[in-house]
């Protein structure tokens, strides 16, 4: 079934990173007084506040905020390593909890050398370790397949068939995926994967921007709704056939826009939204 | 089984665009002084000779060519460009054959905006439309898969089983696949893929380089061997397993090796092609 326009900015939220040179209550004022329902707040985005002030700013401009990014990095040689890195998701996981965010976005991690199947060993039992004080806290957690010119050093989990496989393993209601258009859009199994996840209860995320088809950074190069070849519209109906009813996050790094006057960019993602995702 | 370390060249071939600035001639001579077995011609340095010439020259310096490259780019939305495709695969079969090459690798192409299942069935056949010219010709197709980043405009085959796909939907013995650790090194299918391959009979190509981990340019920043991640001998274990006895083909595309001394890179290619393949 297509997917309706979206007209309402209700699910509509934006990463903080989206709006970089904003600083957190910049971003929060200008979303609330463009009628828009939520903002994904970046741990950058925090630190300079803490997180008591920061969950009174987001509060005093009606924002909702269903994700805190991010979590993860589980992957390390040595013991010592995959300790700290579970230490620091817990205090993300406290961070997310205390800002009222629904759940923490896990990029998994991937060291350099260390075997792909090894790190997605690692990074399960990174995330089980975590889950109790989840539990705890009330915040779940999202794993985001990070696309596969990523898998050398950011995230061994590049599929949503590999995000799947970690799900089915631990099996927690407070675990779950976060699908991101710019990492997914190429994968023949993704109709498939979403419908399974719908099923499974773990479609927790739903992020969009675009695939820019003269990508110039490997990081910072994402366009924005429209810009690129990314059927957006099409996975966003398949999203809700599955039965996602969450926000739709924009999530893009840009070099280049974010040179550009934050104001006037604000209102072409929010043209973009309409016209576009 | 691990695979025994390269020390003869004999099945070492280097794509002439690995060493762009040189032209034919150049690097002939200098791949048959260095004792290297094979030659893998790119169309942009056959066309200054023409086939005859190069052939001669090629035949001259005592080397083999696995491939030329490259085919495909079969999807089109006009029913014009897709036959216009299937006129340039014929003679780029026919340029393979005056060469001497062994096959023709292809980039099978894809169109922004159109579906990558659509562009598939189209790669699929104009494949099949290219085939029995193929045969009168003796020259073998290979189909490779290009990494997801590629999936906008240059490749809708992104995986081995994609690949694997349309060879079993052809079922012709001049169709196969040619593996490029660049491409596939992160998808867990792989060695299984390669197993299926070595018995379906469609091992046809081996493709080396690194992925480096801070890539600088999509197109042109692929590492030596041993300057990236990818578990190059790994994989060339897998193929070996597999049955693969063909040439270990050399391909870098880099912006920055191709501005350093031609004749000092080669050198350092031969070193990475004996240390890290």
């Amino acid at each position: 079934m297509p997917a309706a326009p979206l007209t309402s900015l209700d699910r509509l939220a934006i990463h903080t990173f989206t709006l970089k040179p904003w600083d957190l209550e910049r971003c929060c004022a200008a979303l609330s007084a463009a009628g828009i329902g939520g903002i994904t707040v970046w741990r950058q985005h925090l630190e300079p506040y803490g997180t008591a002030q920061a969950a009174a700013i987001i509060r005093a401009h009606g924002l909702r905020v269903p994700a805190l990014c991010r979590g993860g990095f589980f992957p390390h040689h040595d013991h010592a390593g995959r300790c700290s890195a579970i230490d620091d998701n817990l205090r993300t996981i406290d961070d997310a909890a205390a800002i009222g965010a629904d759940m923490v976005v896990l990029v998994c991690g991937a060291v350099p050398g260390m075997p792909l199947d090894q790190a997605r060993g690692q990074i399960r039992d990174g995330i089980a370790a975590c889950l109790d004080h989840a539990r705890s806290c009330g915040v779940r957690l999202a794993i985001e397949p990070l696309h596969p010119m990523y898998a050398g050093d950011r995230s061994a989990i590049n599929t949503m068939t590999q995000a799947r496989q970690i799900c089915e393993d631990i099996r927690d209601p407070l675990l779950g995926i976060a699908v991101d258009v710019y990492h997914v859009w190429w994968d023949d199994r993704l109709a498939d994967e979403i419908r399974l996840a719908g099923e499974q209860g773990t479609l927790f995320g739903f992020h969009v921007c675009d695939w820019r088809l003269e990508t110039r950074d490997l990081l910072n190069d994402r366009g924005l709704m429209g810009e690129g070849c990314i059927d957006i519209r099409g996975i966003r109906a398949l999203m809700e056939d599955a039965g996602f009813q969450g926000f739709n996050e924009v999530e893009i790094f840009s070099l280049w826009r974010w040179q550009q006057d934050q104001d006037a960019y604000l209102a072409e993602i929010i043209d973009a939204y309409r016209n576009h995702t």
